[in-house]
């Protein structure tokens, strides 16, 4: 048995109902690349959310998912903005840059949420040929500092860059966790707040692999199956990827694996606070920011991988996952107390 | 039940070893991203069959895979020779000028193979800066012809590529069905036969998902794990491929379930020649290309899904597959004989 | 004083009338990158030819022209066609497929001019995204073989391309040449014959430098001013290209300098046909192809700079320029004699 | 006669010597893409500058030398640090993104100039396969707002930069007014100082065309023939770079204009000193960065187009050039009293 830990939601393997629905449709022939009834029905799942004007793709991954949001919503002289932590802009290896050609703005925020007074500074240069043209503004919901925006949060964004001209993109990667967080369901803070297009994540909750990317805006959707193609994200057996999704829509499993990690981490996050850890980020979703001396880190880190955040600020990062017990917390805080009282 | 047929082998689903090999990797959590035992285990599976001076990398698919090869043995003033029918060349959307900005140059073949004959002409323009450098040079085995490279074949081929400087990519989609028509373990056609870097498929064969790309040129593997991550195919749950890749290899599950399909192919064949439908390639491997009626193939088409091939020459493509049943074959060629006799 | 030769018609260098309206506007200051009253002139010229629904974009070169012109027309997931001797295909050093993501489809021609019946079994695959999706074809007026398109040919691929809701490209580095040739104004075998988008040439017929790129399909210039900036093609001060346009067009320079080149052309290929040197293509602009027995092209190349054109044939190409003197023929021709008289 | 101004020192013409030099080579035939004498002159000439150890490709513009310079030094999958004000991050419309597949990140300055302290918070990653790894950092000299890096600063910059296995790039599209502001040779703030590779500007002080790409580490020199080739860099009548560079370094041109540009500029700050209007950089070189009321800006505009700088901070920016005249700045300043005191 490996040890559950709290590196990353990632870290988590298979909800057996996510398995046992790939068992399902494994089953003789099926025609490839998404022209099945199973991939139909996991499109209908997304419609019965947002309803039927949408146009969705299932790609492997998260970085595949946010590159063909992207690369539908741009040009290569566009400019993308995002806040500095974003996971676009720090954790793909340039991903988006490489596959769009445009140039991405890091705008440095707080609590990794934008705002239209931190955009609008960068909305300069409209028309001017020298200047990557402002196009998109990706939002990653929850954000890579385990916050969450409010709905008019997201709204105002929306508003400010429609009237640009702009498109905007959210970062679903832990969507559900969001979801529990602000309790509402997923079309409240997206298609309804006037976001263009999402990447829905899946796999940091419980599903095996993939995601989805859903266009709200359809005429972003012109071009994506060859884009999808194109950025090698075009699945041959789609089946298990429709398959999953449908199981995780089934029976809101996708709520009760959210609402446990988003549960689990609001009680992590107490017990660190008793210990007296300082926690440097709200914690509404399943991620902990939390300051720990290095000295403690590096010995807790041989019991417990994870990652430090910010060295410089001896910041570490903790996240729950769909399947961490309380007694996973438990003996992650006796460990770590053990280690302060020494 | 869905009906099997003959339109490819990746509408077949997963070998229940394989998913037996997901649910026993399903426990716990591991680190993402390969830094894990499993990933390890696997890995070692390839050195055992290639020997330790290896580097290699799993992806999700073969246009992630090719894209991995081509990219990390190309600069993009280089151009990649390959033959007219080739993956690369007709079915990846243009993936790789996407990716790696090389010119593909197509070469015509009558079987799907390249010769040093027919790859010599373009081996011209070295040092020339107009003209894009030829770099590398790309052989699929099994070919999209379902035809299959003999060892001096591909050695004739290495040593051209290694005469001008250049390299040489196999793109082994159906690299087991190569192995088990050629009756030779992997090795003896790749790495000495002076392959550099392969594309080793198993999604055609049996397996959910996920592919290798393996360096025998270990220079060429130096930014592999950059290029991966930024071409979007790192996968987080990792384990999940290298539990497939390490079931493939127990057992000999590649082979069997290769060597069915070849078989397959091979009845298939038989019966066709019987029914009097000329077979236009040599079935080396598990795949058959026919001519056909248009009016005969629309009407098949109707119970069984299948692909034309060359719509101008009436040619069909018909796939067996690891999990293709005897009687497939006695239903497919009864309803096909049926419409003959119409 | 260099000797003029006939390796190509780019080692001539700037015809006087250029220069002097060079000099002509370099006075005072004058706003950057084409905002300024001597660019609009020379769009205006181009607009008294083409008429005024047309967009003019001025750069530095031909291979810019190209690359501006397939960008602006192209998705990365789209092939371009042409025949396999154009200058994108050979000669650019893979720029177009760097620059667009597209793939080429080169198609084998005897003459070097592509014909609807050699573009059709290219035209597939529609809608399909495993395939690149055909998108423009591409022809050079003159061609790299110094063949000149008639008008009625152009408008059969033209109406083939659009047909298939393609567009066309001219690359016209010679297309002063054409005209001249065919007797007609530019517009009657470009914009009147249902050219797209054109790269109108003028460095290899007297110019310093700068093309143009000509969009008669005006909605394809939509973004060609942030293309043409991120594609390194802007040049700051605009008035040194525009000034030269004006001048080209100004007292028929543009005709007087292409007759004179083409009739040089077809004086060398007479008293080359009289020494005995078989011409291999159709002399209706500025080049000559001729088979050349090896040893002597090694010796007069000694005297004389020139290319081979395709060793694997003795093939060689001279082109005459719009300083070509009837002296510098009969010394070559003489050369020539010499050699193969001794 | 068009009115000298201050919008910027590309609207300056051709410096009569220049222009002159160019009509001197104008004779007779010369190979194409740099294969003649007048190449090897000019090259020649930056080697005595700068020694024998390098390696000298000439390119149209000041984003193509840039593109050069960047594309040799990276892969895709690396992230290149400048200032947040570099003429690469704001200037060239996503031309190094899309060109390099890079990241660009941004470093905020008080005065464009990058420092140690500021660059090293951005140097981790270092081997993480998500992270865009960092590999070039990019300083401009002069900066584009008009300050100068003094050598130990820029010796400080590249030790850093060596001592994590990274280049430094310099951006010298106004090398030149840098040389005289610090008073030493081209030399003493770049090959001495530890640059690798330089992009050399000639174009805003008093060239018509065309900047220099010197590599002083010549590996990097590797393959950068292809590399401007398929950047669309490479010119064909070469020859007329050339023999300006060549005539730009006879006589001390380059020293005699720059010297002038910056004497100007200070000239013209003394006087708006006086007259009241604040000053917000250093004025080191040619450029003057000032205060200006929004009501008079867009008044004088009428008279002198300028461009606004930072219109949050009602910053403007001034630029003398070579062909500057003291009765310019009396006429501009007159004007701009006027206005004052309407």
């Amino acid at each position: 048995m490996n040890k559950r830990g709290f590196a990353s939601d990632n870290n988590s393997g298979i909800h057996p109902a996510i398995l046992e629905a790939i068992q399902n449709v494994n089953i003789g022939h099926v025609a490839g690349y998404g022209d099945d009834i199973y991939t139909q029905n996991a499109i209908n799942e997304f419609k019965k959310i947002f309803g039927n004007e949408i146009e969705v793709f299932f790609v492997f991954n998260g970085t595949g998912a946010n590159i063909l949001s992207i690369t539908s919503s741009t040009n290569s002289f566009n400019s993308v903005i995002c806040a500095a932590t974003a996971h676009i802009f720090v954790d793909e290896c340039g991903a988006p840059e490489k596959a769009s050609g445009c140039k991405l703005i890091p705008i440095t925020t707080k609590d990794g949420k934008l705002t239209p007074e931190l955009i609008k500074p960068q909305l300069l240069g409209f028309g001017f040929e020298h200047h990557s043209q402002p196009k998109l503004i990706s939002i990653s919901q929850v954000t890579e500092l385990g916050t969450v925006y409010e709905v008019d949060e997201i709204k105002a964004i929306c508003k400010l860059a429609h009237q640009h001209g702009m498109l905007v993109h959210m970062d679903g990667a832990r969507i559900a966790n969001a979801a529990v967080s602000l309790n509402l369901p997923f079309n409240a803070f997206t298609s309804d707040a006037g976001i263009d297009v999402l990447s829905f994540g899946g796999t940091k909750n419980g599903m095996m692999f993939g995601e989805a990317v859903i266009f709200f805006n359809k005429e972003l959707a012109e071009n994506a199956k060859y884009i999808r193609k194109q950025s090698t994200q075009l699945y041959s057996k789609m089946r298990f990827i429709a398959a999953q999704f449908s199981a995780y829509f089934a029976n809101d499993l996708w709520k009760i694996n959210a609402a446990h990690a988003n549960k689990m981490a609001s009680v992590l996050a107490g017990k660190l606070v008793e210990i007296g850890i300082p926690i440097t980020q709200k914690v509404s979703a399943n991620g902990i920011f939390a300051i720990l001396d290095d000295e403690i880190r590096d010995k807790l880190q041989k019991e417990y991988f994870f990652y430090p955040w910010d060295e410089s600020n001896h910041e570490v990062r903790w996240m729950t996952s769909f399947d961490t017990a309380p007694e996973d917390i438990d003996s992650f805080c006796k460990a770590l107390e053990k280690l302060l009282n020494e």
